[in-house]
């Protein structure tokens, strides 16, 4: 954005990149939450100092809300590969669902995903957490109901089913899988939810 | 249990009803999770002092995973609800599902599930959070199941449906409802949720 800022004021925090910065915080966040990442843990992750992160990234909230939206957009593009021309709409869901589990059970211990399964505890003392959670549920909710107007309209779907309450239900499967993940739940069980779950919300 | 518990040693914290205390102190974990939760909080809700309140229930840790349970406890018996005789299965999973959302929506905020909204966050880095959320949720399946069971021998469902799977996608839309409910969703629209999805389980 600025390819030339100039001389660095002494004393100053050292300028850092707030993508990379940002992208190693999120690891934190996603382990412990808002409440439970501590601002020498997200520094340490980064290997920057605390003040080069305050100044990358603003307070430790506004990092993790950071976080929320970079993995809301993530989830955002998974939602719109279910679009891609000649899928069908089983195809396209179970392979949703797939991607899901996978970034689930990806890292050391399961994680499930990091918006629904540490953002709901910070909810209601957090507004803006609780606003932004409200957001990305909604998000998904849109995501799946334009997936399935445009199953109605090619007779992929039944016209008598409701495409809004079958995308909150496609999300209450996503947000199961996340809690199991995160709980523990052998990603062959998640595997098996998620098959069984197409076929329900397809067949139903 | 112990009637005459003798002359209470000086210095000695007073001794407090741990049942009562833990009422009190289940709604701040309920609205700020474990590590949102202080100890003053704890103890000014409980209307006890901290030494008061660490010999009625143990550390934070403690105190919140007798919460767990209690609110476990809680879950369980509204499942073994939807068993009363002659009770057919919708109606009794509809009634399940609005109690869960009447629960879910009281107090001054809606808070969800105490359980599935707040201990997820802290289930990496709490190993015996970790472990009561999975243990939750494999009762919550269990019941599910067992009643999915007993529908299957009355003819109530059909025979080809799996209960194990169908269980957990029940345990589905609990979970969707309670994180809905703490990001604010009207009521109106989980009960609608609630509704359609009693159709699609025994639909499908």
């Amino acid at each position: 954005m600025n390819p030339d800022p100039g001389p660095r004021p002494r004393g100053r925090p050292r300028a850092v990149d707030g993508d990379q910065v940002l992208a190693a915080v999120l690891g934190v966040f996603w382990e412990k939450g808002l409440s439970g990442a501590s601002l020498d843990e997200l520094a340490a992750a980064a290997g920057v100092s605390r003040p080069s992160l305050y100044a990358a990234l603003g307070d430790k909230r506004a990092m993790y809300l950071a976080a929320v939206d970079r993995v809301g957009d993530v989830v955002a593009a998974e939602i719109s590969a279910t679009f891609v021309a000649d899928r069908p709409l089983a195809i396209a869901l179970a392979g949703f669902f797939d991607a899901a589990i996978t970034a689930y059970v990806a890292g050391a211990a399961p994680r499930g995903c990091l918006i629904m399964c540490t953002a709901p505890a910070e909810a209601l003392s957090e507004p803006l957490v609780g606003n932004a959670l409200a957001r990305v549920i909604a998000s998904i909710d849109a995501g799946f109901e334009q997936r399935y107007r445009l199953a109605t309209s090619r007779g992929e779907l039944d016209s008598a089913r409701d495409p809004a309450l079958l995308a909150q239900q496609t999300t209450a499967i996503l947000q199961s899988l996340a809690l199991r993940a995160r709980a523990g739940t052998a990603e062959s069980a998640l595997r098996s939810l998620a098959t069984a779950s197409v076929g329900l919300l397809l067949a139903g």
